[in-house]
């Protein structure tokens, strides 16, 4: 069956082709917004536009959002639609990222990259040592295999305690602090609600070992910046790798530039070179489910807000 | 049997007494060099004091060195006395210090860990890229198992074209020139010998594609460093990560420490504290297959230098 599915807005020219693209290599009708049963938004830093363009969309039953993260959209977020996001499309490519960023933190990458002559040979070894990630989603999923032959100790936290494969353990959140003293790295891979917002603060902080790294590819919101660098400035915690930051982007005359072991990268965990590579096929394979009926990838739940 | 065994010389204390302690653990009389079977060598910096020593050890049957390169010695590697040396055992870290390297580059963590303000999102995927390694010893074994979940495409170039498990091909020396134009990263994980010293000069560095990373794990000898610096210069390759160089260590003023594409560590490979931490058990398991006449590990075939 034939659907009209529509994409706007058109703000973003390279990302607003690949995606109309996509949609007629699914055989899809590309239509109007006036006339649209589905709706793929074209540009995720324009979630403002939303509310006027869904008002000239009577016929309108799916929005598919190009982005894993959604927040912008949670005011908009009504049960009438169904709503899809591209969450675990480019997990590949940010637990690469994780990777490289833990790496990066234990060898000391980014204090040799600042570095103007040889210095002594430091760094912590990977292999063996214990992991701990928050969140059990497509990144982590992603992750999990990437550290696999490090022979590493991984705890994985989540809401529920259902095992996860290459984990060797998973716990909720609530028991976080029984494992915080005895972790060398603390990958956060979770989904940005109000639940998970700041959960990295100063008694998280505290609690770790004073090497500990924690890598951020998450959202910039799960940390409570101040606290962060605090504990940077005195030392509490080995260091920082962070993809994402609050606020984001992060303003030049920050003091977590000035940190020497911060590392801080430019939300990398996908390039929109990289992002658009992936989401293409994705938005033609959602668009030719969505034209047969069939269920639809990365359903968002409404309630849950992710 | 119980063998006498000395340790030599004591220059570096910490390293002196971790052997030490090795031969007793191993149950071999601790002896002075002028009564030894058996000689550990415990200042890799020191290869000078070795005709002097060694002249003063006439029933000397065994030369253990502690590290895997085995350079400074070769001028004294005379088949009248067995040689071993650390070959392998630090090559789990190094591997470890390679893939960092390759991901450190790959991400631009180099640029980002420079940058004191937010910057555009760049950076290459490792997953899926096509990967050649020099050498097919331990490093290479311990690289393969970390590279198997990115799905790269790998080469290993070796003199003899046996396959390895873990590579998708493997190919002899001589036909090197074939697959350069079609990789993404260059990792250096053999031995240096007179047959492998300057391998990387400009014909190669020109063979290999524009955006192309090359990572040395091995020794600085590998690479004409002139050759490289022009390379880098002229944006002919992608960028050098380099945890060895030529001349070792780099003096403050070379030019390399301000390319925008090199990433250098000071031969953090495996750190001096890592180093024992290994080194130490192997030195007691060789010792006791001395003294029970049992196959040494880590022969060093004295004709071919290592």
């Amino acid at each position: 069956m034939t659907r009209s599915v529509a994409v706007a807005p058109s703000t973003r020219p390279e990302m607003f082709d690949v995606l109309c693209k996509s949609v007629q290599d699914a055989g899809a009708n590309l239509c109007t917004v006036e006339e649209a049963e589905g709706l793929i938004w074209a540009d995720p830093s324009k979630a403002n536009l939303f509310p006027e363009i869904s008002a000239s969309a009577p016929n309108l039953k799916w929005i598919q959002l190009p982005y894993a993260g959604i927040e912008p959209f949670v005011p908009y977020l009504e049960d009438k639609w169904t709503w899809t996001c591209g969450k675990g499309i480019y997990a590949r490519e940010v637990a690469e990222t994780a990777l490289s960023l833990s790496l990066g933190g234990f060898k000391n990458l980014h204090g040799y990259s600042r570095a103007t002559s040889w210095g002594e040979p430091i760094g912590r070894v990977l292999g063996d040592s214990r992991v701990c990630i928050l969140g059990a989603g497509g990144i982590t999923q992603c992750l999990l295999p990437l550290l696999q032959p490090f022979g590493c100790d991984i705890t994985v936290v989540r809401r529920r305690s259902e095992p996860l494969e290459g984990a060797n353990r998973t716990i909720t959140t609530s028991r976080l602090f029984e494992i915080l003293p005895r972790i060398d790295l603390l990958i956060l891979a979770l989904s940005l609600t109000e639940e998970t917002r700041g959960i990295i603060n100063k008694e998280v902080l505290s609690a770790l070992p004073d090497h500990a790294w924690i890598v951020n590819v998450a959202r910039g919101g799960h940390i409570v910046t101040d606290d962060l660098l605090e504990a940077l400035q005195q030392g509490t915690i080995g260091g920082a790798a962070l993809d994402v930051t609050t606020p984001e982007p992060l303003p030049d005359d920050h003091p977590l530039w000035k940190e020497p072991n911060c590392l801080i990268t430019p939300h990398i965990g996908n390039t929109p070179e990289m992002g658009l590579r992936v989401l293409g096929p994705f938005i033609s394979e959602n668009v030719n489910r969505f034209c047969n009926n069939e269920e639809l990838l990365g359903l968002v739940d409404v309630n849950q807000g992710y």
